[in-house]
């Protein structure tokens, strides 16, 4: 579109432009305890994502963290499953093919993530994502007609409508100031970004996805071309499901996607979560420890409630469905929030002092999240090379989506390398097979492939005779009860409440009026800027681990601030609702 | 608010202001199918208000409907279920009370639906809705505080955030022309009602309802203004829920009940069902006849496939999943149209051919449907009488809405006649407990019940320990996937094309370009122009049966003319999407 290299996907959010990956780089460490007999001890509540990172993290500036989780896996240390929505599902140890049942694309912008990636060993090859370069076909089919493209611009010459639909959106995409935000960013002009996003946040915020692409102060679209461009993909996959979505919540997912590429873990993304768990690391007095050693090889099962003392000072008790109770120096509870109206109890030790203000109930209570669905089918060989389907689908059937996933050499005789998503979903798309089976699912789904795809129609069916089928629901997990959060127009004040909740009252004054100053942490990614990214859930453990470290007295490096230092910072300082 | 008295709530739908109650009334029949020595068979699926309303007025005009219902049920005829979503659970016969798992309030202006209840003798009672003349108290519990209302004008004086938003929207609604709407539908006056119902479509299609809200151009009101009018519920319950739906689809909501009173059938509605189907009238020679008879006393089991044929005198093969497959002169669908997509396959006869022309189908994959969970519990006697809890509780916590429902006198010894409704959501709050067992739901409800009114938390222990729990969750029905349709912003072209379906080319060329023209008449609120009411369900019914009549050569009454015969009348004719 451009003789110019388009500006490179933002590897820092707009709304706290802070670098984590460069906070804890080549080393080091978010800060130091006080050294003595007893390090203090931590409950991390949740072993995804941003669980492990701050119970890693904790680990490395000398505290001790115990970490619980609820998910049940006959493989994982004391019968529990690391990794949260990092669930990777390899079937049989000689298959090299894995099925990513939750988080599955990487973009390269991700530099937390890359960096932890790097340091335990885990490897990304390019994802084969809708358009993108590795990805020889993406085949659109809407309205019962199929449009075959290597590039989404070969979508322009097939319809006119498309063509103006597509170049309308980029224009507003420009004029909205995207891709400047992206290049500030990437200058680390924080002043700018700031500048800019507080002019996005003001003006967009209140509106929809769908009312940006419709009014002419926005794309100016069509009905009809608000609908082809959202099955088409303006981002990964079919997008007409974000339509309700505040347009600020689509700016942020293009921020660190656009002009980047997606990537996948080649051994499944789980790695990284062994990753934490496993690594040896050091202390800061350079000895030696794990996350698995000091748990003693254990995860804690499932917290059933919380007792939150009023005086920071005096911790948290964490009582665990084994009947076991314990008193913690502080607590990071990093499930989806969800789980605190429905399965773990918060409760004050004093009358009168709540553990959650008013300001934050209120966000946990209203978050909005996506339901998802995903149906794979695990296979000897990529049989789709070099065939319609050797790449994406994307449909307006009920699919919706369709990926093939190459993972390379079998690890053992009779293995299978081949993943393909028969259908990957979200929100009311996700909801339309909810109660069907697994095989009711399968067959759905190969049935549309099928008539998508006229010349693979016997081969799907052979394959579906030899394959192995795997499926989730997301909403359906008692553990999640939703893959993530999305914001809607309005829910600008809950993310912020949220996210400001780690800073509790240490730059003088409680960051979310009316939140009391105990030794509770809430993170995980319904508490960070913009959801669905495991890059984004790290930089929250990352977070609740600075108000630890700084509930705990721990010695910071005055030339390596941490985010909570950053809070009054003025380009940083989360901005208010508009 | 007004020294005059409120208009009446609307008995008329402003998209398609026919008066279907008039034109079955009476012993009124749709038309008069030709005498011939075998009756045309005509298929029904789905015994749902739509279907039996249709099979019932096929049946009064000389047709011979046949039945067919997917849900099973112990006690039904032929082991299937009478109702559809009109799903009265009766625990004991003993008991009085009743828990309506479907619909539950109906508005006094629901004219067709009290119609046919009349003449089935289906007695119907006040419910007591929030703030409704027949509720002793609403409680309104948010942000952890109390509000007791008579009705909703006494939470100004506890607020004034709340009286300026309440002001202001009423206000913005007296602007758009909502009462004036009401009176010209009450005074049939059908062309000032098509010429402000234009602007509004035009204006306010593509509004959210919080856009309405928050915009200076609809109620003006801040964030934190409509959160708290959300909750205490500006139509029946919570409706922060109802904040991306097209503010069109509120309007449409409130114009059916604004000025009005819910009532609730005191036998449960289940017995509307029973009516249709057992009800003896006569055909148009005058002789006896009954859903029931004609049907041998048996509803046939679910439907797996239909093949239609491209000519529409060939009619439609309907399988079924006993294996048995029968062809019939016509066929109307009735269940939800997400079914189509993962339950009945639509197969034409022809190639080339289509069922359903692209607009349809389109249609039919892209309408957005709302989850929907309730739980109840079943007591002996009306136990909250004189209490807190004498009415309904609004909550900003998990219940979100309860109500209390005193059935009377049991029915015999030991029966129950009390139901607490511990529970009602739709959307977001019913997905929040989707994984939980009915056990767990219960004590969730009951905790945060108790909380509110802790007065009674002794006494809901003990009422939990001896009452009896009934709970769903609509998304969950295999056959159903969804509580009901509603629209969100842009969905007006996909209702417009639903809702035509049935003039199929009646009209001189198809009423949904490109739709073609076979015996597949389709039906049920996904059909209509605000779903979620039984009284439109029963409509779509009756324009199936008009479809069905004109492409069977029924005689019709030139004095008494049906949906179909208005179609070309400029206050009739659907407007198209702004």
């Amino acid at each position: 579109m451009s003789p110019f290299p388009p500006p490179p996907a933002a590897d820092l959010q707009a709304d706290f432009p802070f670098d984590y990956a460069a906070h804890v780089a080549g080393g080091r460490r978010m800060g130091r305890l006080p050294e003595s007999a007893q390090r203090p001890r931590v409950a991390v509540i949740g072993a995804g994502g941003s669980g492990l990172v701050a119970a890693y993290e904790l680990l490395r500036a000398g505290g001790r963290p115990v970490v619980y989780e609820a998910e049940r896996s006959a493989d994982g240390p004391g019968g529990r499953r690391l990794g949260g929505r990092m669930h990777s599902c390899r079937l049989e140890q000689e298959d090299s093919a894995v099925v990513e049942l939750g988080c599955m694309r990487f973009p390269t912008s991700a530099a937390l993530l890359h960096q932890y990636g790097d340091t335990f060993g885990v490897r990304f090859d390019p994802f084969r994502e809708n358009y993108a370069p590795a990805t020889p076909l993406t085949v659109l089919d809407i309205d019962g007609h199929q449009y075959p493209a290597r590039e989404i611009d070969d979508l322009h010459d097939l319809n006119d409508d498309f063509r103006e639909a597509h170049t309308r959106w980029r224009a507003a995409l420009t004029r909205v100031g995207l891709f400047q935000l992206q290049r500030d960013i990437a200058a680390r002009e924080t002043a700018a970004v700031r500048r800019r996003w507080q002019e996005v946040v003001t003006r967009f915020e209140p509106w929809s996805f769908y009312r940006f692409l419709r009014d002419p102060e926005g794309a100016g679209l069509t009905h009809d071309q608000a609908r082809v461009l959202g099955t088409a993909g303006v981002g990964p996959a079919a997008w007409d499901v974000f339509f309700d979505l505040s347009v600020v919540e689509i700016l942020r997912l293009l921020l660190c996607t656009e002009g980047g590429t997606q990537l996948f873990a080649r051994d499944g993304i789980s790695r990284l979560a062994e990753g934490f768990w496993a690594h040896r690391t050091t202390d800061p007095q350079g000895r030696g420890c794990s996350l698995e050693a000091v748990n003693e090889g254990v995860l804690r099962p499932a917290v059933v409630a919380l007792d939150v003392e009023p005086e920071a000072s005096r911790g948290v008790v964490v009582h665990s469905e084994d009947g076991r109770s314990e008193r913690f120096a502080a607590a990071v509870f990093t499930p989806q929030l969800r789980l605190l109206e429905t399965g773990v109890r918060l409760r004050s030790t004093t009358t009168g002092t709540p553990v959650l203000g008013p300001r934050v109930w209120r966000a946990v209570r209203r978050l909005h999240y996506f339901q998802s669905a995903k149906t794979a089918l695990v296979v000897h060989r990529p049989f789709w090379e070099k065939t319609s389907m050797d790449g994406v689908t994307l449909t307006d059937r009920l699919p919706r989506a369709s990926y093939t996933i190459d993972y390379g050499p079998a690890r053992g005789p009779g293995g299978r390398q081949g993943v393909l998503d028969l259908s990957f979903t979200w929100a009311h798309d996700a909801m339309k097979i909810g109660p069907s089976t697994l095989e009711e699912r399968t067959a759905l789904f190969l049935r549309d492939l099928a008539d998508i795809h006229p010349d693979m129609a016997t081969e799907l069916r052979a394959q579906a005779r030899t394959g192995q089928a795997v499926t989730i629901s997301w909403e359906n997990q008692k553990n999640f009860r939703g893959l993530c959060r999305f914001s809607r127009p309005g829910d600008h004040t809950y993310q912020r409440d949220l996210f400001a909740h780690f800073m509790k009252d240490f730059a003088g004054a409680p960051a979310v009026p009316g939140e009391p100053p105990n030794a509770l942490f809430l993170a995980g990614d319904d508490t960070s800027w913009s959801p669905g990214w495991l890059n984004h859930a790290l930089a929250s453990g990352l977070n609740a681990a600075w108000g630890v470290l700084r509930q705990l007295g721990a010695r910071r490096d005055p030339d390596n601030p941490g985010p909570g230092d950053l809070w009054h910072h003025p380009d940083y300082h989360p901005l208010s609702a508009p």
